[in-house]
């Protein structure tokens, strides 16, 4: 018996199947090697369980999708201060391989253009070229929760065609944001752009950044949580790069392409998604690849901004006996369910007398920041009127303890 | 009795009020005798309640700020195709008044910067100017559950020396993107920029955005829920100009400012939020405006990318008796939740005999799109092999009812 | 008997006659309605001779041909340094259509383009638009010779459609460098655009300017010599748009042209040149038109940059008789014959004793600046040391008037 | 005694001497160890004299000053049209570095840029590096008519430091433009900037373009008389980098400037000049070269666009005896003086009989390609007329070989 997730992801690969627009990106021999006619795709929750379908487990060149990864590692190694004195966060409104150095800093406009990536992985600590891509690699390791390797043959030919990078390197070089010699930097960066990839593998690699950082598979946790946010945030402004903008109106979850064929996606807090189809359109961006995604996206509400339809009361019961109130909540408690129980309660205690409020958290599902703030300021202010309030949980859970 | 959101409110405007940087805008006289150190912020919530603190009801011209909320009026009148014809939505790596047409279709790159608000407000329906400008704003009074006054000596003062302006538009109309006489809408966009909104206004405007086009205060329906999150996308790469990308990563939340002082921001589900204070930096946004929304961010957990901490299962009790599965769910059922239901489910039904499963869905806060979607197949599969499936509700809630 | 001149330029036509590539400008349906295989050449002395051929004596609108004869106004009215606060002359790179304004300063980069053409009409003397047009309308009569007409029809459509010269017209009043309003100034330029010539008046034009700015055929002096000398110069860099530097290469000329079909030209001291023929090339020249001025060039030697082939001596003859030196002169008193007659003074005055230096003038054609500033200091330096010295003309000529 | 040349030239320095505003390049340490206050200039005649003031004997590196006569080496080697598709002509409104790839066919905007000239030095013919090298010293040197050295120092430092013209390097060849590897071409490039001249080799070498590429001191033939045409053309466009058309209004000469402090410049058929002092204005020119080509060509009138005051008739005599027409001319035969002959003998052909019609050349000067062609033609015109004519002068001369 087939779970749902899986038929869905196998009916949909179905339905764009027939679609054979785009070509495959040929300027080195190798990348033109690939089957065209390759899809497939996986998706990995935030519980670690991994759906997928069609060709999902074949190879391919992780390519420029491995950018914001190995932004991801060297905003570990250095902090975004010191990141961004070197490359920037804006979206440039240009292709992927423009120059877009801002005119007063010299900076990359973005990490996830040729000439932002370039200098992010010269920013990656290693005492040489072999530690430095090593760490590369370890920290894809660890994002994919697997191996991977360096197809040689699409490094070789990389580096043998990559003129446009090398100029790159030597523009942001004689700029002074490059931090290392323009062989070494772009040698590195070809190895990176050539490891070996699948769609599953991207799903966990975006399921890991969705996740805050933590490898929902493995469990191991690879980079910090704000270093996710922030990757996240320049995937959702630059990712798609000069169509960046209609994604986030069509698709609206952070992504990230690559001429391999490869798209990540991630909606944080619930899952990673990862596909694989070697057709690419103008832009660069594999063609089902991206309808994949804007399908997913409206059919399921995946939407970042999508508004609820609607809410129940996080207040499941509330019970007066004796000047004790016996609160029962429920679900999420993020500001505006916070703002609910706060308003209850302050109502209750300016209307009764009341020396004790009992909050029955027991069908609580998470506590954001918001309303744990918003919570423990009230419960405070409660005290200094001479009521005591206490959390019942049936179980001892950090993120619900409250004040 | 305080509550805590009007508190943190004014704890916030403390810290901020000694920030006297930026300088307000004087490109028009009008606009520089404000009282530069005015600072107010309100908060309006989903559910309708406003807090606010400081000069949350001291009056300033709208300008920029008005952008999204026309772009929102011209998706309602014509479509997202018609519009986007007219209009595109990419950042332009550029500032408010810079020229940024497409070079193929002579669009505006997007709504948010002047030559794309210009050609927007050219979109709306309406006989002749003033059924324009009438339908403009009875839009924003709807957004902002209250009648909006025009400053007639800013207006006045804009249209006697907004020369650019009209630059931009007769660029726009010699690229046939202009739908309207250049004075007729340039006279439109001055009145729509010179209208009068407090800080409580934009908090309403915004919480309208983030409630699906749904005026929390007012619970009237201002515009469609899809047009909602187009608005919201747009804001979120497009907002704060050639800063927009930055403001992703440092604050998180779709926003747009005004040289007027304001900057409107949104979390949709929760929240929207308006600041006011004069005084703007070299990009044009309110410095204190920023800093407060920054730090609101910051303290809170704000950020649309922030990946949660924790979840309790959304499983709050499972029981076998008699063939017949009955179990309790809790919290918010979105795809995560909803895939570890479907797992359950599965699982019991692949172990054990069961001729009934009964859902119960009391502490159920919401039931998003995916996980509805999930659910109903599961039932399918499930009724498909003799097993009845039966959600057990409290109350007849529609976004409650399951398959 | 037929001139060589005129049957040069009649074989010329011929041999383009079948030449029909390229498109009448149509963006107006009445400059669509020319006969697209129209085709006259016209070639006027400094002696004002004029010589034509093919549809020499055709009707067509100056359009762009006008701006550096209005360019030349607008430096006679304000001088250039007042000029050049408004408008550069940097080549700008771009098309005719280009906004090209300079970041720093704002001002469009050259008069020859549209925005900087239209900041130049602005800047023109006048109490009002008929007093400014009128002026406009004056001058070019005095460099054509004769009245030009409007051509009502074609002016009524341009402003109908002129919408892009408007919006260029805005931008450079909200810089601060377009001195009027922008109807008025707008207007004015779309009347001095439709202004009716022929190849001969075009012809008759440039010889102007060649002429120092006296026309040749009036005798009238229409501008200084000083502001003919820099419109050709702007002429030289910027006068054929983005291909500028091609032209100086391939012709070698200064020259401008219009989407009417016509291109002028001139060679300082020698010529002018008008050619119509309105099939236009994608940068929006007349294709014919520029193929009769490359032929032109090559077959007559007319390059500004072609070196001479070889010099007889200035000294026709230098004879010695009794301490009187007597030298008789030939041909232009340049720089470089100055400089031969200077070493020859001064080796025979270092050589022999002299009483008296008589320079026979009769065969001198000309004595540039630079000839009469070395002969000068000469005489001094000879007459400091007790040497006569006299020059001998058979006719007073201040050009020939030596120290 | 001194000539009024080395006097004029003595003079002018005197006058710049205090003008220390500017400051001499420092990028590279080996550059700021010149003397600040050195300031020298000389010019060359076509007839091989040389005049000079100042410290117009100090070597300094030939920098940028280099790019005109490589670009003509280059043209030599590969005929113009093979080197246009590598490289432009046109003014790119920018400064010397920018990138100005054209954006269709990725080839620099002109050759006196940095990337068209790295581009150029592509060019040169060669099996290697060294041979090519070689190549441009011997050309350089047959240019300035004495061996150049290398400045090791210098040229070492350019190097160690030229991080941004290797990226213009690796753009042109990831566009298809640039005809060699990277390394070879810019240690190349570096090695011709390195090379010391002084003023005085930089006036030979202007000379010898002002002289259709003939050395006027050597006498030695350099390139071909097209190809320094072509070269100054390029120079009047190009050669002052963003202020070009400034240069062109100002100075009206071809010209090329280099960071070490030199400019050439040159007046066609009349001489060269070369001045030198180091500090800089922001655009990267000698301060006071350019100060002092300014006062040259004002003082002189060496504008080439400059309109002669007035011309005597180059018809000295015609005297018609036994219908035996004897003229004699007089001075410069070019256009506008073979048109005045012309029509003389056409009247004189049309008013009597003729027999014979002799033309007297003794005091002639030069005959233009213009000239040769309209008098050739009209005495084919009265041969045909049976009227005999007969061309006297009284050397044979190859440019006085009429018809």
């Amino acid at each position: 018996m087939d779970d749902p997730v899986t038929t869905a992801l196998t009916n949909l690969l179905h339905r764009l199947s027939p679609n054979h627009t785009g070509t495959v990106a040929d300027y080195i021999p190798e990348l033109a090697s690939v089957d065209p006619n390759s899809l497939g795709a996986a998706m990995v929750s935030l519980h670690g369980d991994i759906y997928h379908a069609g060709d999902s487990e074949t190879e391919f060149t992780i390519q420029s999708v491995s950018k914001p990864f190995v932004y991801a590692l060297a905003l570990s190694d250095l902090g975004l201060a010191a990141v961004t004195r070197h490359v920037g966060f804006e979206p440039s409104g240009e292709p992927f391989n423009a120059i877009s150095l801002e005119p007063d800093t010299g900076r990359p406009a973005n990490p996830l253009i040729n000439a932002g990536a370039i200098v992010t992985t010269a920013l990656v600590a290693g005492a040489d070229r072999a530690e430095k891509f090593a760490r590369i690699q370890a920290t894809l390791f660890a994002f994919a929760g697997r191996e991977l390797g360096v197809d040689e043959a699409v490094y070789a030919s990389e580096s043998a065609t990559g003129d446009r990078n090398r100029a790159l390197a030597y523009l942001t070089l004689s700029q002074g944001v490059l931090a290392g010699p323009v062989e070494e930097v772009t040698d590195t960066y070809f190895r990176q752009c050539a490891l070996r990839v699948t769609a599953i593998d991207l799903a966990v690699m975006a399921a890991t950044l969705a996740n805050g950082g933590v490898n929902p598979v493995t469990k191991r946790s690879v980079i910090d949580a704000e270093i996710a946010r922030i990757t996240l945030s320049v995937m959702s402004t630059c990712g798609m790069y000069d169509a960046s903008g209609e994604w986030m109106v069509q698709v609206g979850l952070p992504a990230k392409s690559g001429v391999g064929g490869g798209i990540v996606s991630a909606l944080p807090g619930e899952f990673g998604i990862g596909v694989f189809s070697p057709r690419l359109d103008a832009g660069g961006n594999s063609v089902r690849g991206k309808a994949a995604l804007h399908e997913m996206s409206q059919r399921f509400g995946l939407h970042v901004f999508t508004a609820p339809t609607g809410h129940r009361s996080p207040i499941a019961a509330s019970d007066l006996h004796d000047e004790v109130l016996n609160v029962q909540l429920q679900g999420e408690v993020d500001f505006i369910s916070a703002e609910r129980i706060v308003r209850h309660l302050q109502e209750m205690a300016a209307t009764y007398p009341l020396s004790r409020i009992d909050l029955d958290l027991t069908h609580v599902t998470t506590v954001q920041a918001a309303g744990s703030e918003l919570l423990t300021a009230t419960f405070t202010d409660l005290r200094s009127r001479d009521i005591a309030v206490r959390a019942i949980s049936p179980d001892p859970s950090p993120l619900l303890e409250l004040g």
